[in-house]
C-alpha cells in the first residue's frame, strides 16, 4: 500500500469522487495509475471535496498492484502523466491497512475570504470576493459555539444522511491583511457542505446581520431548513490530514 | 476623451492587441464599449502585451462618442460586461489629446520566478516556475549593464522592426521569499519580447551558466541571434504607466 499527498485546483473538476463522463480527481488519478500499471488500481481519498473545492493536502492511498515501477518513482511518474491543476507532493509506503478515510484522526480546512471593493482578479476560483468589512472580533466569538461534539443537522445538506454528531475541535479567524481573511476549520471528520455553511454563518455575523448568540439558535434548532446560504465552493481548500 | 486602468489576466488571450476571430483583450474591450454606446469605439492602449502576459496597470484611453452613460457609471457599466478576466479598476476623464502610448514617460514591468523543486499549481500561469536555486546577487549586478540608453537589438524579436534604442531606467532584483523572486524593470518604452529577453539573461546569470560581464558582450553585438531564450510569458505583468 502506498499513500500519497496530492494538491489540486478544484476549479475545472466535478469534485473529488469519481464519475463517469465527468472530469474528476479521482478518475484522473486511477486513469495515470492504470498508465503505470497497465491495469485498473481502486484509489481511497481521505475525504471527497465538491466541484470547484480545491486541496493542499488530500492524502490519496492504492495498493500497488505490480512491479512495473519503483515506489521511489511513482511520484515523478504520476506527474508526468497528471494535469497540470494536479500535483503529488509526496509519496511514502504504509501499511496493508491503512485506509485515509478512516483512520483520518482530524482533517483541516482553510476558508479565503477577499473583502476589498475592487476584486483581485487573479484570486479569481481562489477566494471567495466579499467586498464588504466584516468584524473578525464577532466572528471569532461567533466560532466558539460550533466547537465541541454536537448535532449539526442545521449545517448540512439534505444529501447527506449519515449520523450529523460531529466533533469540531477548533474554529480559528485570521485577518492575514486588511483585505484577506482566512478561516480555518479543525475536526474529525465533516457533513457534506458544513464547512461552507459554517463560514456562510460567520459571515452573516461579521456583517452585524447576527449576533453571535445566533449560532447557538440554529445549532439548537436541529433543522436544515435553518441552515445558512453556504460560502462558494471557491475559498474553499481541504488543507491537512492527521492520522 | 476618458482614461481607464485596466487589470487582467493574460492566459486565455491571444495579446493584447485587436484581431479578428481570437480571443484579444483590445477585441474584448471594444465589444464592451460597442454595447455600452451602441456605436463602434475605438480604444488605445499604453502597450501590448504578447499572448500569456498579464496587466495591473495597463492604461486604455477612448473618446466618448454619445453621452448614453455618465463619466462616473463607466466603469461599473464596463465591469458589468467585460469577462472576469479582465477588470477595469479606475475612469478618470483626461485631456482630448491624450495619448497612452505616447505620452507615457515610464513603464513598469513585473516579473515572477518561482523557485522551489516542486511547483505550486496555484501559481500556474501566475509565475515563471523556474526549480533551480537563482544567485540574486549576481543578477543584481548583471543587471546594472541592461540599465542607460543603449541599443538593445540583441534583446528583441526579429519581428520588431522599430529604432532599437531605449532606456531602461532601472532593474530591481528583488528576493519576496526563499521561493519566490521578482524582477521590475523600468523604463520608457520597450521592443518586442525585451523584458522577457532580460529576464531569460538574469537567469542565466543566477544559474552561474553565464558571468554578469557576459550581458555587455552580448549587448555590444547588436546582434539578435546572440539573444538568449526568453523567459515564458505567465511570469510577466505590465504592472503600471507614468505620465
Amino acid at each position: 500500500m502506498v499513500a500519497t499527498e496530492v494538491v489540486y485546483d478544484g476549479t475545472n473538476f466535478y469534485g473529488y469522487q469519481g464519475q463517469r463522463n465527468v472530469r474528476t480527481i479521482q478518475g484522473e488519478y486511477e486513469d495515470a495509475l492504470k498508465k503505470i500499471f497497465k491495469q485498473q488500481v481502486i484509489s481511497f481519498g481521505a475525504g471527497r471535496t465538491d466541484t470547484g473545492v480545491h486541496a493542499q493536502g488530500q492524502i490519496i492511498a492504492f495498493k500497488v498492484p505490480n512491479d512495473n515501477i519503483k515506489i521511489e518513482n511513482i511520484k515523478d511518474a504520476l506527474n508526468a502523466i497528471l494535469p497540470d491543476d494536479i500535483y503529488v507532493k509526496k509519496v511514502w509506503e504504509v501499511d496493508s491497512s491503512f485506509s485515509p478515510r478512516f483512520q483520518a484522526k482530524k482533517r483541516i480546512y482553510h476558508y479565503f475570504i477577499y473583502t476589498k471593493k475592487d476584486p483581485d482578479i487573479f484570486l479569481r476560483n481562489r477566494a471567495w470576493w466579499f467586498p464588504y468589512d466584516l468584524d473578525v472580533e464577532k466572528m471569532r466569538k461567533a466560532s466558539k459555539y460550533f466547537e465541541g461534539e454536537q448535532d449539526f443537522s442545521s449545517f448540512k445538506t439534505g444529501t447527506d444522511e449519515r449520523n450529523p454528531i460531529r466533533n469540531i475541535h477548533r474554529i480559528r479567524v485570521i485577518r492575514l491583511s486588511n483585505k484577506l481573511i482566512l478561516i480555518r476549520v479543525e475536526g474529525h471528520s465533516f457533513l457534506r457542505r458544513m464547512v461552507r455553511n459554517i463560514v456562510g454563518s460567520l459571515v452573516k455575523v461579521g456583517t452585524n446581520t447576527w449576533e453571535p448568540e445566533k449560532i447557538q439558535e440554529i445549532l439548537s434548532a436541529k433543522d436544515r431548513s435553518k441552515a445558512p446560504a453556504s460560502a462558494p465552493a471557491e475559498g474553499l481548500y481541504f488543507y491537512s490530514v492527521l492520522f
